[in-house]
């Protein structure tokens, strides 16, 4: 029996729905893989539940995601035991073969997910902010195994993020892929906000965009201050990533945003903001106007490509897969030299909890049989 | 740097746009990966080119690679050396961290495949049938180092065969990572030919069912026999490897395959068929009449649900993914739990040489970089 040892960083709605994942699929790793997946430590911002046995319980695991899905901080969990920070953590509980899975969206965890792999240990990043702050970050967390000549093998091994983009869609392994293969990879285009998807729908069928968008927001589909999304630059984040994927030395301030509501809205309140949006409304209803006239459809599109990420809403053609894209789900189309007219495409959902669990428990079961 | 030697059964058009895309990415290897691919061995049916040294030199495999172009045979090519059937290559060239890569189209390489896992090599199939031959089989191909106590474990490392089901396109990868998740797969459903996917855009056109089939038959898109894509039993191997990649246990005589014409037309010379199709017209201008009634449109399709593979024409929903397909690209899409209403959906180029060649060198490169 293989056994990878799992740190788990944040346990909000991501990691617990993967803590209850691993759970119930412990029959399934044991009979088709070989495989046990210990949980050895779950840690939040506050605190951590950490075992000096071989796993944390089960049944300990899925009172932990309850004690979180009510708001709890694990520091009061564990009262009475001592309070270790992620760095800690790791040298209290790491063995050989444990990978560290950062389900958080913070970049403090970065020096504890360094010390991983230097150490040996393999990383799983559910966390798009450790790939998206300066590209010497990046480049460490990505390339761990650098080589004494300066080489920068693209390991692809110690650590995976294929759910920083496109939740579970393997939108990384088949750039990872086209890479390995020598594709030349001339152009990333993607619809990767459910919530931008479904404004853009609305404006397509005729709708206002105010309507649409406050009631995405009723709906629950924006986060709480809409503008989270409407801004773009969860979306830019992804983009670069991209970028950095196909070996682009990229800064975020470079990523071109161009967000669905001008800078003077910046400062309302989310009331306000809301109640403002009708004066948006023309502007929309024009460029929907303009795109039709020429064949075109309105899309939230981020495009990789001649070196750099452009991010905001962009005409396509109504017959491309973008253009032919309703609804939340998230598409992307890969351009390549081999991908040519037409391109390789992903598509499906892009976000979720459980789908994004799902993707990053491929990431571990992968890594976990990779050595 | 990691070394992976490579054994090439077949030099025919995928195995020798290989052999040109690994020479021309040597650069590439070395820099992004630390990784050489030398070539040990080239094998056709009729002899072997194999090098007792560290690799076959470059100007060498380019010289094999056009001499085949040729239609040459290996055994003129290597005359005057000792010729080797494919188990004694495994015996001479092989070395540790070897693959051994099938591009061939038969089943006669399956007993050097066993030999070479058997070995502890590894192996990369672009070979659809050494897969669909006996369960029996698939299983000691895909499940090489099953444990001395009955687990078959999913090993995902010491096989790859992406290329058999679309190409290039990241379809068994896409299908291991569900599985690894535990995500339930509900339903498979793809158009796997270009050729096929041709007529069918054809079809709801408006034009005729003959017309469309001996212009494809003249642009040279159908094999020399059409018949040979119109029977479906290409298609229905694609979906037997899904099926069984699934874990399913099935043969392929439990396919159910609807073929685009009768049995009566088998015994038809090509010429005869050509003439005899217009007799089909009818036939399927009143299925897509009944289809478009419905709001839907026919499609070639492959489903794999419920224990089985259902391979032929189908109406779809005009509005999902595989309604809205246009043209020769292969389209799958996966219903999963997690992956509902909306699938998850994989389109791009599913054939060609240089596609399904780049697909198997990742293969190569990800299980070079596994170990």
């Amino acid at each position: 029996m293989h056994h990878a040892s799992i740190v788990l960083f944040g346990v909000g709605g991501v990691g617990g729905a993967l803590i209850r994942q691993i759970v119930q699929n412990r029959a399934h790793h044991a009979t088709e893989y070989d495989l046990a997946l210990p949980i050895l430590a779950v840690c939040d911002r506050d605190g951590a539940v950490v075992t000096l046995d071989d796993a944390i319980d089960d049944a300990t695991l899925l009172n932990i995601v309850d004690f979180k899905a009510n708001k709890g901080r694990l520091a009061n969990y564990s009262q009475g035991g001592p309070q270790h920070d992620l760095a800690a953590v790791i040298d209290i509980a790491a063995r050989p073969h444990t990978i560290i899975v950062d389900c958080t969206a913070t970049e403090t965890t970065v020096p504890a997910l360094l010390t991983a792999l230097e150490r040996g240990y393999r990383v799983v990043l559910a966390n798009k902010k450790p790939l998206t702050i300066q590209q010497e970050v990046y480049d460490r967390l990505t390339r761990a195994g650098e080589t004494a000549d300066g080489h920068a093998p693209r390991q692809m091994t110690a650590t995976r993020w294929e759910t920083t983009c496109g939740a579970g869609l393997p939108v990384i392994a088949t750039l990872n892929r086209l890479i390995a293969s020598g594709d030349s990879v001339s152009r990333i285009a993607g619809a990767f906000s459910g919530t931008l998807g479904f404004v853009m729908t609305g404006l397509q069928q005729g709708r206002r965009f105010s309507e649409v968008v406050r009631e995405a927001h009723q709906l629950g589909f924006t986060e709480p201050d809409p503008r989270d999304d409407l801004g773009g630059v969860d979306v830019a984040r992804k983009a670069l990533i991209l970028a950095r994927g196909l070996g682009w030395r990229i800064e975020m301030e470079q990523a071109s945003i161009t967000g669905l509501y001008p800078p003077e809205m910046t400062g309302l309140s989310v009331t306000a903001f809301l109640d403002a949006l009708p004066s948006l409304d023309a502007h929309f209803q024009q460029m929907v106007d303009e795109a039709a006239a020429q064949g075109k459809v309105l899309r939230y599109v981020a495009t990789v490509a001649d070196g750099g990420c452009v991010v905001g809403p962009q005409t396509v053609d109504a017959a491309s897969p973008l253009g032919q894209l309703r609804g939340a789900d998230n598409l992307v189309e890969f351009h390549t030299r081999w991908y040519h007219p037409t391109p390789l495409v992903l598509q499906g959902r892009g976000a979720g909890v459980d789908a994004t669990a799902a993707g990053v428990l491929s990431d571990i079961v992968e890594l976990a049989l990779s050595k």
